[in-house]
């Protein structure tokens, strides 16, 4: 396949997570960084645009400019990574969608639930890609386990306990009031602080995995540290359509945990295990048997799992690798289907704009159980 | 100190925990089983406790009766040990304690609150011991981590997460009707199987390391194998007077858990973290600094844990020797208290009656608040 | 099964490892202790044996007349238990096998070769039990481990990894002089230090899971910290009869480890690994499918391991139970000897003598190889 | 600083680690692929430089010709990377280095001792950098043991131990033959199989580490499945400069190990441990107070490590990263060296040539032990 071109919206000098973006995209080296608006601040877009190499016309200070330019090039991006701060996301991926060019977003995906049912919409009615970075979900061992359940091997799912704490925040910040712009000011950060960053991970990964849809949350969101204005502790408990029950945690108050989102998935037939700090790894346990250690790269992975293998087993891969592994299938789905050829569900590897509504959905409707005291509401 | 004299009632031929209970007490050997009540059934209470080596006129098969010959006896029990089904719990300590004799306990101590507040009372009114076997607030570790809240190492306590995932009831049980009589029928088992019968070592393991006392609950007891009439699975969001936070989880249907009893503190100033099927260690991590990996019978560990160490670090020590620590301690206590001495508080170095209630109101007000369609209740 | 009667010669007060021997014994309460001889000093034995609540004249002061008046008694002893330092344990067990009673003994067996070999010539003659208290062997999962070794599971054993790094030798001690007198002073402790006290266990263990015979060795025995007189690290480069190989290290200069014994066994068919800090679980990779976490307790384990767990899956189990366990069959095949019935190889699930005497060798061995400047010795 | 340009000789279609190289390169993206000989085939060669974005006249079929002619050009490469079968990285390297073209090999750097050395010397003489890729030497958890060795954490080095255990080769390969070529053949993969792959990375990693010298080896090259003719398993002890001591073993038919390279280090104050499966954390033991667990981004980590990493704690890092930590170093220092800086010795924070040639003369005087019959032999 030949290489594809992309833009970016955002991750100028310094923006820590745009720098991901674009090193994971060169793993796999599929498509090239073409155009770019980093900044707002003409003069540091351009600069920062050429010292990435790109030609000076095709750097931009303003998203709907480059949008509308970019299509309008013969060699024009086939596809634009937004990666602004969550408050901007709903307008530059509407700009893009608009003039007929692929998204691949930040999670999550908008603050308001309308924001994303608009992008779902508009996705579809431009019959274009949209891939959300939910980043755990490239990672093999999280395919492998999506695998073990689709083919039974657990039976129907019954129970999941998914949790992910963080230790970073349990201090107060010396500088609470500089963390807060983006963190804890409800202007910038949206309704939620610790849930919507992290926890919307949780959802994430036990949608991919089990493929259970939620259909009620009885949350409750802390403010631990005194002074936040937004959760820094969050649990929830949930209810799936069809019976299945759930219950989430994540934390940025845990000290004593790096990073450590874990998932626990119990079926009729046995448990998976899988920890996100051992990303290689999970384990199965059959009802009979002794627990199985599985490892990414044994022959034992099924083949959906094993492509995205680049090293073999107990040769670490770690979180580019993962994000690389979903630019690797929104690249070539993308580039199948710019190629005209039918694309098969099996192609859509990748988080999808209908799961970051699903996220969103997931958000809003925790913080109204929560503002109601910790009540059960429906989705 | 002299071996003091014990009773027995249940823990015939047969009976698991009876035979623990036994085997515990003689790793020190501070005690002498003396007396018992074996069974019901006269012949096999009479043939157990000779080949007990017991006398036979101190063989019983009525408790009440026991209570009172022992009572009468220069040489009578100075404690009875009540290791009965759940459902006579009550009546059996009751009639120790009308005689004066102090009392060690199973959990959960009752069914319910009115009958250990009964308890606590008499107890009380009697000035006797009473001692109820949580186990896993034996061991050395938790022993330490209690330490550390209490000096102060981790600042206030803020959030708690517990969890006491099994899988063992994973599948349906073959003989699931001959399991009912005594886990599944409310009418042995009483309102609730797995909440309370595993989720109870949740409630005591943290009061016991943090001191908390809870104020509210929400709920949800799931029966996720169909046909099961009691819970096996059980979710609680915990409020704690104070105003810290917790989230209990128990589980029998987590297939790839053995008995993984876990707990995670969060204070101020770090955390601490406890896996039962590990009891030798915790983890401590300070908010500055790397985490701690602490190990029983190193020179790290405080007197009033490293008292319970019977073998040096890296010899592990498991369920037995927690047990056998709430006797010593009890038992110890008990010998202090009959030569007169003044008890101090540290002396009561086991879980009492007063704790044996709270676990009683934990369960009731859980199934409350799950009867009630999983609402905030308050204790 | 009667209770056995067994005395005791060593173990007198502020003796740790006669304690222990002691407190196993009464966790399964097959024997009970009848006579000892705990210390050459009269009223130590004395006061110490009143304190056990032995009879006066059962408490001796010189372990030849108490084996001489216990072999005499219609109820004497019917099995002793060696617990002196190494350097007697030649003399008191001969003294005990003259008179025709059974006896257990600490490892190492004897300092030299030539008395371990009396000792197997001498209970062979007489026809008597003779174990050897190499507590490791006694774990369930070690029996399990010997189990799918003797049933083919791993197809012949091609090489073996042991190791036993401790750290607590780690810095010069203070009163390096005060730990001398036994642990340093080739007088009282022999001929090694870290080799014969802990490499040994290492041997004992391979030999019991694997049944493999040691052929020849390499061995390097390092005094580390400056100014001892006996060796506080060793390495030992193991050929095995028949083909197979080996590598043993030990130490106690190992800072991080507190008694880390380890062996990782490799067949043609599949590797296994057991860490004795986590005594209840073990690995086992088969050469196809992933690794697998045997769990004491589970339906997984054969019967002649299961029937030494005595609490379920999860529920730990320690060092205690592991010796309890060496006493629960050689009591059980001492009482069935004694009552006429035949022993089965299968009843002698305990280290023997012949064990012992292979460890005696295996240390001189391995010292010999050593002095010679780490070269190849043929046991 | 300006991105540099480099070559790569071998590493053409289907070769595995000539694409990790070129991935690695490209996640910095600090220089740029613009030369290469990645076949003899000419047809081969031709066609993947194009596949790779080559300018046709750079791409060649004969190394030695490539370092001539991009030695000429203006705009030609500023280093090779050398990825060929180990036999012939002498003379490619050699090509390069005579045209004044720094290099990065693979390793082993080259068969014999003399051809290290000799690019060694050349090297010098040329005055270029020359960087060897021992992997595991570039995570910055590596670092950070390096940084705590040399400011004296633990005090002098006493003993180390280091293993390299694999599965991969435990059972016999279906085809065994084919597999020969490169990996048993000893005319194409040299005089050692598994000591010279792995066991060099043992090596490598502790010399990295504590800067130990080693004085003297014992080793023994096991060949385990039958019909090898290279070994696949190895043990030695080494004896360091200075009198510390060191046991290695690494092993491809440990099943149940897939890449378990772990090294423990002891010192006179503590002890170190890290284990490459999980390469963002490492155990620090003092020998006062409990262990430490060491996490990479935590901010206890120094400067010189701590600027390798890419992502926060807890977000995995793998291989591949290791990898580009070593381009990272070696493209920087050059490219400060081309730019007429002097360099630092911090600035050589890859393994360099002089490393290669230690590896060299740790291989070939294994061999020699062992074809002796596992004697003491003499660096």
């Amino acid at each position: 396949m030949k290489q594809l071109r992309y833009g970016m919206v955002g991750g100028g000098p310094g923006a820590f997570i745009g720098d991901v973006h674009r090193k994971t995209i060169r793993i796999d080296n599929l498509a090239l960084l073409s155009a770019g608006c980093f900044s707002r601040d003409a003069e540091k877009s351009r600069s920062f645009g050429k010292e990435l190499g790109l030609p000076s016309e095709r750097v931009y200070t303003d998203f709907a400019m480059m949008a509308k330019e970019e299509a309008k090039r013969k060699d024009g991006i086939q596809f634009v990574v937004c990666v602004t701060p969550n408050v901007s996301h709903y307008e530059v991926c509407k700009a893009f969608l608009a003039e007929g060019i692929s998204v691949v977003c930040d999670k999550p995906l908008t603050w308001t639930i309308e924001q994303s049912e608009a992008l779902v919409a508009l996705a579809k009615k431009k019959d274009l890609l949209f891939g959300v970075t939910y980043t755990y979900s490239g990672y093999p061992a999280v395919k492998q386990m999506r695998h073990m359940v689709e083919s039974g091997a657990l039976g129907a799912i019954k129970f999941v306990n998914g949790e992910y704490p963080q230790g970073w925040l349990a201090a107060p910040i010396d500088e609470e009031s500089k963390l807060a712009p983006w963190r804890m000011d409800p202007k910038v950060a949206g309704i939620s602080n610790c849930l919507g960053d992290i926890g919307s991970h949780i959802e994430n990964l036990v949608a991919t995995v089990t493929g259970l849809k939620i259909e009620s949350v009885c949350a409750r969101l802390d403010r631990i540290v005194e002074g936040r204005t937004l959760d820094d502790n969050a649990s929830v408990m949930v209810e799936y359509k069809g019976g299945a029950k759930g219950l989430y945690w994540s934390s940025q108050i845990a000290q004593g945990n790096d990073n450590a989102l874990r998932i626990r998935i119990y079926g009729e037939k046995g448990g998976l295990e899988w920890s996100q700090e051992d990303p290689d790894h999970f384990t199965f346990t059959p009802n009979a048997g002794p627990q199985q250690k599985w490892s990414r790269g044994r022959d034992e992975f099924c083949e959906e799992a094993q492509k995205y293998s680049r090293i073999p087993a107990g040769h670490p891969e770690g979180l580019f690798e993962a994000f690389a592994n979903i630019y690797k299938s929104f690249i070539l789905a993308l580039g199948k289907k710019l190629s005209g050829e039918a694309l098969q569900s099996s192609d859509i590897d990748f988080p999808t704009v209908e799961m970051g509504l699903d996220g969103v959905v997931f958000i809003n409707k925790c913080v109204e159980s929560n503002d109601k005291g910790s009540v059960w509401v429906t989705l």
